[in-house]
């Protein structure tokens, strides 16, 4: 799949279409079909005893999906989530949390991601795994 | 299923256990096995152009989930959720998102719960509809 | 939602589409958001013991929102299933197994249901739920 | 994760407990914690126009999912499905279906398992994702 985002020109829409959020999030690598992103923690993201909270797992894994799309799809303001099921397996380290996403398929009007969440140096002690499907506007 | 807690024992058990967030939902029926709750939606849980962000929604319906348990399980705090599917149908109105959860199993190690989202005034145009999965510790 | 095929007009749509698969499968009711299928089981539905097998309750699912969706759409032969979560809580009992489906949404593109398939006479014992999107084919 | 039983184990073991539809399925590799099956796809598991039909793809996915944890676990026969969520994304190739299943979690009640289908030459164009819970009896 051909990039047509590269990671400064994800940042730059995300900076600007999610001026509230955008401060918590980090793009660690723009690859297509691969994306991975981190989320900058901060008390608001986080349970009583430090843990990541699922529904900031939710927030991580959802927009890490969505700028997994638009890297190849490229600037299209109007993909919505239409569903993710989400599994939470583990609990969080203390530290970042990233978020690996992988574009399955980009169909007209249906796009699939699936990805997994961890603790970062531990990749193979997924935290949680995820799948979500975007809704693509027929003008995209 | 009987009720082992009530509105005012969930709601103290909220205040307690998840200050950070109680501010966010509020009780509008507790009658196992439903519990429906109200997210009271402020700047942080909406996205451009006002309408209630996924996280947010998504963060509606665990919470709910898990006080659903709880009414028919009583204060047991080591609930953890294990599964989350999540279909988002329609955009939220302007106004308050309710949530009606239903427990459709408690057995000794696994609750399900399953429940729709709604815009007030509109339980017949659901905005999402969500089926969750606690683990219940050994303990409980 | 106003009723496009009756349950005569859904039962010759599996028999002539469906010839496999027609002789497993009943109507029980059609009443558009509603739709009531039956398994009628045999041999090759059942695990050792004479439980239902778990594909067996997909299809029972997948079949049952096809035709909840066809019984509001009309004879549209493109839909495809595009995602299914379902949820496993209970053994069946013996004897027939139910499903009553619900159409949630009916877009222009995805048809979103939800139902709960039970043993005949313990409607709220469910044995299993399953949420199902559809894709529905442009010139629907 | 220690292999306990190699596909040999497994082979016999789904002979013996699931002779309905052992002949259906082939283990093509087992390397914990990755499981790789085939459908031996016959008449019965094909829609007209010759494509696997969903519930058949949903029972390949289930059964490799089930032995992925076996062939950690050792026999244990009392694990059952508590959750599949599963993304059909494109119409499978004439010729076998495969499913690569991988054990993402292995704790004392749950075991997570994600994996894809895909037809033979093809494991870049997946048919379909699939996440699946089992619920592990206290013995095992």
């Amino acid at each position: 799949m051909e990039m047509k985002m590269d990671s400064a020109a994800l940042q730059a829409f995300l900076d600007r279409d999610f001026p509230q959020v955008s401060s918590d999030f980090e793009f660690e690598e723009v690859a297509p079909p691969f994306v991975t992103m981190a989320l900058a923690a901060s008390e608001k993201h986080l349970r009583p005893g430090g843990t990541v909270s699922g529904p900031s797992m939710f927030a991580l894994a959802d927009v890490c999906a969505y700028f997994c799309i638009l890297s190849v799809l490229g600037p299209v303001g109007l993909a919505v989530t239409t569903n993710c099921s989400i599994d939470f397996m583990r609990k969080p380290q203390p530290g970042r949390l990233l978020c690996r996403m992988e574009l399955l398929k980009l169909g007209k009007a249906l796009a699939v991601c699936e990805g997994r969440l961890f603790s970062e140096g531990a990749p193979d002690k997924p935290v949680a795994r995820a799948s979500l499907t975007y809704s693509i506007p027929p003008s995209a």
